[in-house]
């Protein structure tokens, strides 16, 4: 099996905290029994990585030893440990990077990612910190991986199928929408996301606002039917218009506009990260027995956004604007950052 | 207002017993303030139109005086009452031919298609009889109806709301189906709707099985991904393999087929009309946790079916074999009970 | 039939606005076919009935004409319409305040608390006022009645019905709470009235918490398993502890308590008034994937609240303080609005 | 740590064919890090161990060496391993026979009791068998394990957590039921925890049918209101009575009342065991529109049981007919197989 001479010595990014991303030489790990050995095909630069370099922190979260970013990625199987039986050297994968424990009561009861033992790869919410897949070669469970045979499915798409789990996710807590009106706070990639999970879900009408144009363009190429600039037109048109609202743009005013926007009895469901403490019109939650629910990274859904991508029943092909070499990191970062120029910019081995 | 020399004399089809169809004249009735006079636009002989030409009944609904068949219509408007706000002279409508009470503990609870003072049109369940719509001009409240503005949308598409409203009300019942695997058993009329309907919820994977070629070739051309001749190949195949299965053949095969098809813990969706009594295998609902469901009519998913037609999201064209006048309705219904030549047939005013 | 001199005259409470209850005379209107006349048996003063008479508004609803308030009480059959079928004079009968209009789309859903075309008696909601109970004889539809036969259930435990119907809707939105820990802030009548239905609902441990001590003992009396001062205990030992939180003190404070008590994924119901604009932890309800409710009235939990004082399988009787004729109402109101001498305080028709 | 000779010679029962049940010297296995070894408090007889005794099988399930039964069990601890944490010696315990494997799909969605991996122990299921607890001492993973502390709560109205857990999963599956009107086949075991887990979830009126006075006597002891001797009045008087229906008598002809009793719309839940093959009628479940729904196993549930056994919100003690040691096992079996002398009979270490 496998010795260290087969774990060959590749580059990784680190962040070591604020503004400071490094690219490293590393050595992957020895190979399990159940472990698989991969190449990375793309990897996608979230917001929460974003985060990690621009602050040394998400939240709580902080950088309290090198991290290597990254839970948005696709991989080529490299070398497999003894006993793993679903995949083969060669095979493209999709990555789940969460790892629930399995026994807890939220595990028992259906609802892993809210899991207090989760290892969710590329966080620092555990120390030793969860190291993520930014980096041209990592080991990983064979039970994180599904194969994709599918040839003409790209690994930049299936590296989609994480950010996409977020949306089906914000749509599964929604509840059914077939027949319904949505409205979208944010045309990020989440945002974008949301728009394909809730057409997918065979939502009737769609609508997207933004303070940019860029990412309206976007959501309308994805399937809006309907996108304002929330900054030019008086958003009091939207009252009690919408029977799910998604926010997805991380801010005070966006939640305000989804409140307002939904009818009674509507849900408003929380994607974006907003700050600790924000004005808010609880009454009008009674008032209007609305339902404002949180979304907290995705679970069952990444299974579901897998099929979608390798069917191609979700096209996320619009989305990805880029792709550079770990090697260019740093410039892959700096366009991340910019939602005027990028939607999803993405890392890969070479 | 309205006086009787508005209300024109027209044709009618009606059933007066079993193979006793017959086109008679008669006379629209006056409009209250809230009433519409329509001109037929087209009107989809369903299921149980057949049985109550084939029969005189449907189940424990006997013919008992002549009916009128026809709850599968779109119209035109002629003429409006004093108070009519929702439509004007000239407007296509959709037509929603369930009228419950609204005041029972079922419309009260959400699902008044379960309203025991159920007004259903074209329905011998009451006594007088509810009148349908295969006739040249109705009267109708203007709570029934709404107009739809989308000229590239026919007649035809618009009289499909109805049928598409069951498929929808099953995926409804069925629950969300995101990524999830789908059998339908019978590729006519309601099993080809309940495809576009699964289609629509985002199911990952359909699967329609049929005892002839054409419905499955319709079903396939409407968005199946999967048919199978059912007398040709070995169902057993398909143990334990779909999440959800839809029942719209009517055949006891082919509800068993549904019950050994889910996996532990699916969905079977009981839409077909079934012998009183039929072998069952029992034990499996509660070895396996199986939910099986009955579908009955449907509810606000007509609503639904409106917007997804109106929008076409959902493209019912296909469907539609043949539209026929209404002088011509034993041949229209002749054709629409051979299922190796038809899906959907349709009668039109001339 | 009901002639003029059927209709008695009887005294009235009215509010003319803030500070401004009157008692002044009134003949009750002429019975419809389906009216029936009710003697009032008790009426149970409400926050809101407190709110129009100490600021002649609550939030948005403004006394623009006299307005007699009361929407949770019993009454005595005097006399029915030619139509009236489910009562006879004489019987003791429980009172549906809500009247919904049963053909919008909150209707048809089965949420028909939430219909735009509510008429809620006591209300100034809408103009002409929906004129309220605490009168000694009003006329009401016979749909909103349901007769008590069991003669050992008071007419003050009847009454109860509709801010029990709070508790028990509060809980229906919540879902199932078996085996599961309910915090609930808030120990005034609507507080209590979740104890009670978190009990019927099996709830396997209730905390109450309040500021007063009076609540505290009441919760408990009706069952609650621990109650707490939350101005003498540090709250924070709640964090993280409870499944279902039941926000019913109508203060900013309280909802942060119940946003910090419930776990992971837990559930904030919020019944209480709030503020119009409050600070709120916004970010908690995405990153612990909370979900926060609105309550607002019942709708189909008023029968349940019936069957379940007619059976006492909730007992009441300890909450109602007091009983005082119409005649001392002014009384009766100032008792009610101290919150360290009373829960429920009820008029009587002498 | 453990050593052999800390793992005594016991006594076991072992069924090793149809009507052969054995008592017989055991050694109990050492103890890994994380086990207990536990002394039998109680152990309740079910209805698959009577099966497996006078069959030798349970539907497939066929004994292909020597069975432990058992599955309803408290324990006392008598020795733990290097590892655990949640008990220590002398702790009283409550059992969960079910161990999920915790990773399949099913286990990921919250619904562990359907894992195909699944070891429930006493049960042929697999190979080796997972044998049971009818042993004097057995060992046990301590994640098995929940420590009682209330010492006035018996062991062996512990060991009824587990047959009260399946009537607490019958009624999560059966959704709220709050204000309904619940009708349960059966007065045996099964149907008397589905009683006490009715009433827990706040049915307002239960009823309850077997063909024996005695269970039905059983039945009203612990919570029914209305009890009926099936074979002896006309059950049509129950005809569209019932909001849920509990299956609980594993006869085709109660699973008929059941289908007939409930309310258009209502909920059937298949508890009981059924032959393979029965005649059912079909057509009714789509034209009321019937949700019948499996119950197998529990999985949450098994710990609301704990807590509402442990708080005594729920009263067992009624059900407890008998308590015999070990070494009159097939007196306790025969006792147990006759439902008009026993509802539950336990077996307990001397």
């Amino acid at each position: 099996m496998n010795t260290p001479m087969n774990s060959p010595t590749t580059l990784a990014c680190r962040i070591h905290g604020a503004h400071d991303l490094r690219l490293e030489p590393e050595q992957a790990p020895d190979l399990g029994p159940h472990d698989v050995r991969l190449r990375l095909g793309a990897g996608g630069i979230c917001g929460s990585d974003l985060h990690y370099w621009q602050h040394g922190k998400v939240g709580a979260f902080v950088v309290r030893e090198p991290l290597v970013p990254g839970h948005e990625a696709s991989g080529v199987v490299e070398a497999i440990g003894a006993a793993v039986t679903r995949v083969v050297p060669g095979d493209r994968v999709a990555i789940n990077p969460s790892h629930p424990c399995g026994v807890c009561d939220y595990c028992r009861s259906g609802r892993g990612n809210l899991c207090r033992k989760m290892f969710f790869l590329g966080s620092a919410s555990v120390f030793p910190h969860a190291q993520g897949m930014f980096r041209q070669a990592f080991v990983m469970g064979e039970a994180q991986l599904t194969p994709i045979a599918e040839a003409h499915i790209s690994l930049g798409e299936i590296a989609c199928a994480e950010p996409l789990s977020i949306g089906l996710h914000a749509l599964h807590r929604a509840g059914p929408v077939l027949g319904e009106t949505v409205l979208i706070t944010g045309g990020g990639t989440i945002g974008c996301m949301s728009v394909l999970a809730a057409r997918l879900a065979g939502a009737a009408h769609i609508t997207v606002c933004d303070i940019h144009d860029r990412p309206l363009e976007m959501a309308r190429t994805v399937g809006a039917d309907q996108v304002l600039r929330s900054d030019q037109v008086d958003m009091k048109q939207l009252a009690d218009s919408a029977d799910v609202a998604i926010e997805a743009a991380g801010s005070a005013a966006a939640l305000a506009t989804c409140l307002m926007a939904v009818k009674r009895g509507g849900r408003v469901m929380q994607v974006g990260t907003l700050p600790a403490e924000i004005p808010f019109p609880a009454n009008s939650v009674m008032a209007r027995e609305l339902d404002y629910r949180g979304v907290f990274r995705a679970h069952l859904a990444f299974d579901w956004a897998v099929q979608a991508i390798r069917s191609r029943r979700v096209d996320v092909r619009p989305l990805i604007t880029a792709q550079m070499p770990l090697a260019r990191s740093l410039e892959a970062f700096e366009l991340a950052a910019d939602k005027t120029r990028s939607t999803k910019v993405q890392v890969t081995a070479d």
